[in-house]
């Protein structure tokens, strides 16, 4: 009898995580035609709940298409499983018979599979495939996801840019992003020249400081006679605390069955645009929360993106031969490659945006951020310099 | 000695403001290769405090990048005249020298040259070229700069309902349109299928009510399991208020010169954020405002638009001959032209989405609607149908 590997997606969706679960599926087939290839529905909910689709009978051509779809095809899940839920998920898995289980996803979901791992005590091979816009996975170069969003928010912020050359004044653009600044950083990707914007960058990495924050937009007005703000959502204090739960009234916060505060409210956008009413009345200023639009753009996919994804997924099925792990995008020699790296390492940890990403005197993208930005995100439009 | 042109822009940027921009400049130089052609920075501004470049200078390449690239070149203004300001802008106008004043903008800017076409008292062609992204011209089938912020709208939307078939809630994104629906409906465009969002559709034509937006969201939650909702930010309760003044408490509203309520802001966001909190809670929500990001973005610019926005500032050039006018584009057999219009016939006016394009049981845009909208914005992207 031929084996049967489970394929299954989690947390945000993506761009590409589709064509990751294309590339597991293509391998599979290729190294055993006769591969039974489950998708379950919604991520180890579906798992546990017996919830599949034959992945193994799709057609190519079928397959193709939703590996250029965004959004995970398979339905995802925020579920975050316990040692109890695990077992129901090994339960699940091996109902099915399965020999090995590709769960797509962000640190949370490598965190299930390090459970499941020490679960099944090697029975099942259990393999992380990476997917997050967030960007923060530990031991990636990069992750899949993360250059399609990118590619978004740099295109948004200078459009933004040149709106703002035409009609001067302040905007803030509030992006994803609660523990790494990653995606909020790529907002400079594409700035048009030295007066070009996003002109400041506020990320989780750096505490916020509202003086400081009034004092930046003050001086890059003199300078540039605007200013655009790319914010994170998950901007916090100098106490760690998230800038919405410093500045939003406690009763009016939301919060997850984690208890963590929702931070993709508009609550973030609201406060910001208070601070600016107060503390620099008299200018034109506009806060916008780009919210879910950067993270499974249709529009914006990246050719790099979806060749990265699938080729993770690829590995994947690979490397399940040789038991559970982790899979990591990795840079070596100007070439990315996928690595097979110990799911602890990967497991609920989170890779923030390196320091010297920011100046320090101001909070402007530094020459080492763009390096590695222009690197991931290559300029995709030359637009004319605007007389104003 | 030459005739002398001036050329401006006024009002919000488009993608495609600049075509227009070029497309009188290529027109008035082929007409007249000696011609000198004036651009006025910051619109009427420009013109009053002769603030000038010179357009007819420009090379061709260097033209053509410019109408390639989004928002203003020239820069723009949100000033009204009022006949003391337009006596100014005319002694600008008549210190250069000008035959003709091609000013490309909305309402606003066409009732800026009516003014000036009766100030002038025949002396001076001034001579309306459309953009908007809101659609809302009368005499017009569809303006330049709609095309391409539609398609924004309407790749939004069709991401968005991908994402949150992923991960099911509600979704409410709300779009520029303080007056008009249109690119609020743009987003039922690239609907997916019959079970595809946005479900509902909230513009300022149709007078909102809460228990009756409760009700809608409650019935597509039991047909689809989620609900993507597309709102304009100047929906307005049947009161004729809009909804963010009958929300939001008075001394936290922000009202510009001329007195209207700032709708560009979070208030709406927040509001709906509240209302979704109280009537729906335990259901996921999300809110987010689309605010700046489709008017003038540089990854979705179509080309049916820039060629429209072109010919219309063709057209404005080629009318200025024979006197003052607004130019609109007109949609016969199959085809879409400019025609010269009476300014008096746009200038200060509002074209409405006409009320059959929404339901009467339901918001959901009706078949008139997807009609038209189809036309405009043909589906260019045929995502795989997921599994969930």
């Amino acid at each position: 009898m031929s084996r049967t590997i489970v394929i299954a997606q989690g947390g945000g969706p993506t761009a590409v995580i589709n064509q990751t679960m294309a590339g597991a599926v293509v391998e599979a087939r290729r190294r055993d035609p006769g591969v039974r290839i489950l998708g379950a529905l919604h991520g180890v909910r579906g798992v546990r709940d017996g919830k599949f689709v034959d992945l193994g009978a799709l057609p190519d051509d079928q397959l193709m298409r939703f590996a250029n779809t965004p959004s995970a095809a398979l339905g995802s899940t925020r579920d975050k499983p316990d040692a109890a839920y695990c077992e129901q998920v090994l339960g699940g898995l091996k109902k099915v018979d399965a020999s090995a289980f590709i769960y797509i996803g962000g640190n949370d979901t490598a965190g299930t599979q390090a459970i499941l791992s020490d679960t099944s005590a090697g029975t099942i091979a259990c393999v992380h495939a990476p997917k997050t816009i967030d960007n923060d996975l530990m031991e990636s170069d990069h992750t899949p996801g993360f250059i399609s969003a990118g590619e978004f928010v740099a295109s948004a912020f200078l459009s933004v840019d040149l709106d703002f050359r035409a009609l001067p004044g302040i905007y803030v653009g509030i992006v994803m992003g609660r523990h790494a600044g990653f995606l909020t950083a790529a907002a400079s990707a594409w700035r048009l020249d030295e007066d070009g914007g996003p002109h400041l960058t506020y990320v989780p990495e750096r505490a916020f400081d509202r003086a400081r924050f009034v004092d930046d937009i003050r001086n890059v007005m003199a300078r540039h006679g605007r200013c655009i703000v790319a914010m994170s959502e998950g901007v916090s204090g100098a106490d760690g605390r998230s800038l919405v739960e410093n500045l939003v009234p406690a009763d009016m916060l939301e919060r997850d069955a984690h208890g963590n505060v929702r931070l993709s409210g508009t609550d973030l956008g609201q406060a910001i645009e208070r601070i600016l009413a107060e503390d620099l009345a008299g200018t034109r200023s506009r806060v916008d929360t780009l919210g879910y639009l950067p993270r499974g753009a249709i529009s914006m996919i990246s050719e790099t993106d979806q060749r990265e994804a699938f080729n993770a997924g690829r590995f994947s099925i690979e490397v399940a031969d040789s038991g559970s792990g982790s899979v990591a995008l990795q840079y070596f020699g100007g070439e990315t490659k996928p690595a097979l790296v110990p799911l602890e390492q990967v497991a609920g940890k989170t890779r923030h945006m390196p320091a010297d990403f920011l100046e320090t005197d101001e909070n402007r993208i530094s020459s080492e951020g763009m390096e590695y930005l222009e690197r991931l995100l290559p300029r995709r439009f030359e637009p004319g310099k605007p007389f104003v």
